[in-house]
């Protein structure tokens, strides 16, 4: 049985639930409340020994990190279509991965932390400017990559687009604003008309 | 014919030659003056629109992001050596990549570059108490796996080896003293040993 750890408004853990059902995948959700501290007990640090969300546990094994379980689940439960098994079809999903790890978590999810007030160091101690900054890069790279391709990695719909796809939908809860970037809001409308979507947080 | 847009003193470009030294994969060096502004000129920046280095080639196809390039190398050049197949063996790689792009980029990385006085916004706008704290944080799960284990993410040497290895190693260029993790020294030390093994830049 898969179970994993969530919080209900991080897109970290939304990524997962929304592959878990575009898979259509069973599983089982666990929230945690990170306000009560219950993602810095010892307990939950057996788990993750960097105490954040996600976690997911497939029958005792146990991962962290969104994009490590991104990659587990599409591999492990979503044949060829969701995460390429050649090499190169392999390294260019990562590339987005790592926009999405870099750019989009230091720039537009940090921004959306920041103006949400979330009670953690990453957001308290936020430079909006740099943010800002940040965001820009992910959206201008996404938009030229977007205007010439339906798909971020490959012609078809791959964890690279779930993995920077939160973040840019809710880009506008961080007050960065997408209006300027035609191919990127088109391409998430294209997500949110996949079979089993899930709406965001 | 590979060919690495480099940077000499970068970590990010160093894990590439690294890993193409480890492989004994020939290859052409091209560096880059990003002092001179070489890495966002138009031409480069249709090799990557990050305006990062490294970047590389291989007959024509071009890659950028030093996790995707290092993905890439492995998969295609080190048979199941250097990057399990399975699964879960590949998720555990990508948890490894993961700290590395995160707390290792924004924590140790980012201290060096502020304390070296690199020439960029990612150097200059850093602020010491995060980096201090983030890459306090990599050290810590860092040590705590491998106070149990040779390797972070196999019973071998894998890429999550090399990726987070050189920002560890050259810690003490960013003022972050690794001496009180003693397992993680003695990691260092197992990578410096590795057959065909490129010094430090």
């Amino acid at each position: 049985m898969i179970k994993l750890y969530n919080l209900p408004r991080s897109g970290n853990c939304y990524k997962i639930r929304l592959l878990l059902a575009l898979l259509d995948l069973e599983h089982e959700i666990i929230d945690i409340d990170a306000k009560a501290g219950e993602n810095t007990t010892a307990e939950f640090l057996r788990l993750n020994p960097r105490g954040q969300l996600p976690v997911l546990d497939d029958d005792g094994e146990v991962l962290w990190d969104s994009t490590a379980i991104l990659v587990y689940l599409a591999d492990r439960y979503g044949g060829d279509d969701w995460l390429p098994r050649d090499s190169l079809g392999l390294a260019r999903v990562m590339q987005w991965l790592a926009l999405e790890q870099n750019e989009g978590r230091y720039g537009l999810a940090r921004a959306r932390a920041h103006a949400l007030g979330n009670p953690n160091a990453f957001a308290r101690d936020a430079n909006p400017e740099e943010c800002r900054a940040l965001a820009m890069t992910a959206l201008q790279v996404l938009e030229e990559r977007l205007a010439a391709n339906d798909w971020l990695a490959a012609d078809q719909v791959t964890i690279a687009d779930i993995a920077c796809y939160p973040y840019v939908a809710m880009a506008g809860e961080g007050n960065i604003d997408i209006a300027p970037f035609a191919a990127v809001q088109t391409w998430t409308r294209r997500i949110a008309k996949l079979p089993r979507y899930l709406p965001l947080p």
